[in-house]
């Protein structure tokens, strides 16, 4: 039976993204990767170019389907005003880095060493992303429903504790054992972030 | 001039630290660091053993410092109480993190491959580290200056908070505008922290 390409070429970026996560990006050769997919090594060539060309799809397919969730959520719960969307684009956010745990932990390792790919990943989709929270921020912050904030920081917080548990899963496992993909340290994650971002967000009702 | 054993270590493990966190562990080669320390070769096998004995050194080194801080921040507050103290390790923490932030991004970054050096940082020294927040947190929970609290999710995410802006300070740059060393920075930091770890451990006047 033959195989469509887009079969291969997923079953290739499935099998890079597990060796770039477990052994690190460097440790990984093309010759691994052509292995595990089973597939011949100038397949890759031709498809992906290099190892590289492998990381940049496995990257813009992480966040295209970040943004396409992101999107939905949006949609959903105009009504609901600022507040509602917020906490839901938290909980899909942390959604999202648990369910892509390996791809996640990937991109977060490579975004902290400096290279030309980390800073084209940052220009477009890490400034997407923070845009998505700046405007449902200003949002709520015109509407009244937040106090006047320092978006920036709470951003920045927020990238941080969602990340964590998906980047250093073993951390959460070895020094607190805790179960970063059960869906009760999921659920658990999600309620801190809410009652933090609304302590931080909710207006005084006396000024 | 003869120069001490002890200051040739030194800059062996400085000139390591800094290309391990630049390049990365896996591209620095024990060549690059004779060369960027000055020294011969030999020197580093004769100390080290090999690369993977210099990281561990960089490690042992940064935690034993951490914790040299944080014993002193926590017999200065001894009257203060749990609250005081608290408030005191958080920015010892974040402002170690910062002075340190090369060794902390390349320590973090280890951190998320896994690897057996991985696991015995985590289980000596992060074990540790989150001892001193389990005991402070656990005695003003006992004095009644804490609300009762499921402490391992605030100290998970003490540890993201804290870590985040030196784990990605190329993050905080481009996609924020922001300077992660710069003391206006560290500031927001540490006071985001103490607001936000102030309104999970108050307990309520009226319950």
């Amino acid at each position: 039976m033959k195989r469509s390409p887009k079969h291969t070429k997923q079953k290739i970026v499935d099998a890079a993204a597990a060796l770039f996560d477990s052994q690190g990006f460097d440790r990984t050769t093309v010759r691994q990767i052509a292995c595990a997919a089973d597939v011949n090594v100038a397949l890759i060539s031709y498809y992906f170019k290099h190892k590289q060309g492998l990381l940049e799809v496995i990257m813009m397919d992480y966040y295209e389907l970040l943004f396409a969730r992101l999107d939905t959520c949006k949609a959903c719960d105009e009504q609901g005003g600022a507040n509602v969307q917020l906490y839901r684009m938290i909980e899909v956010h942390i959604r999202f880095q648990s369910e892509m745990s390996q791809t996640t932990r990937l991109i977060q390792r490579e975004l902290s060493v400096e290279s030309m790919l980390g800073r084209e990943v940052m220009s477009t989709y890490l400034t997407r992303l923070k845009h998505y929270f700046v405007s449902v921020l200003e949002e709520g912050m015109e509407t009244g429903e937040f106090k006047l904030i320092d978006v920036d920081h709470v951003i920045i917080y927020l990238f941080a504790i969602a990340g964590f548990p998906y980047t250093y899963p073993q951390i959460v496992r070895e020094v607190f054992y805790l179960e970063p993909l059960e869906e009760s340290f999921i659920q658990q994650t999600i309620q801190h972030v809410h009652t933090v971002v609304r302590q931080i967000l909710t207006p005084a009702v006396t000024s």
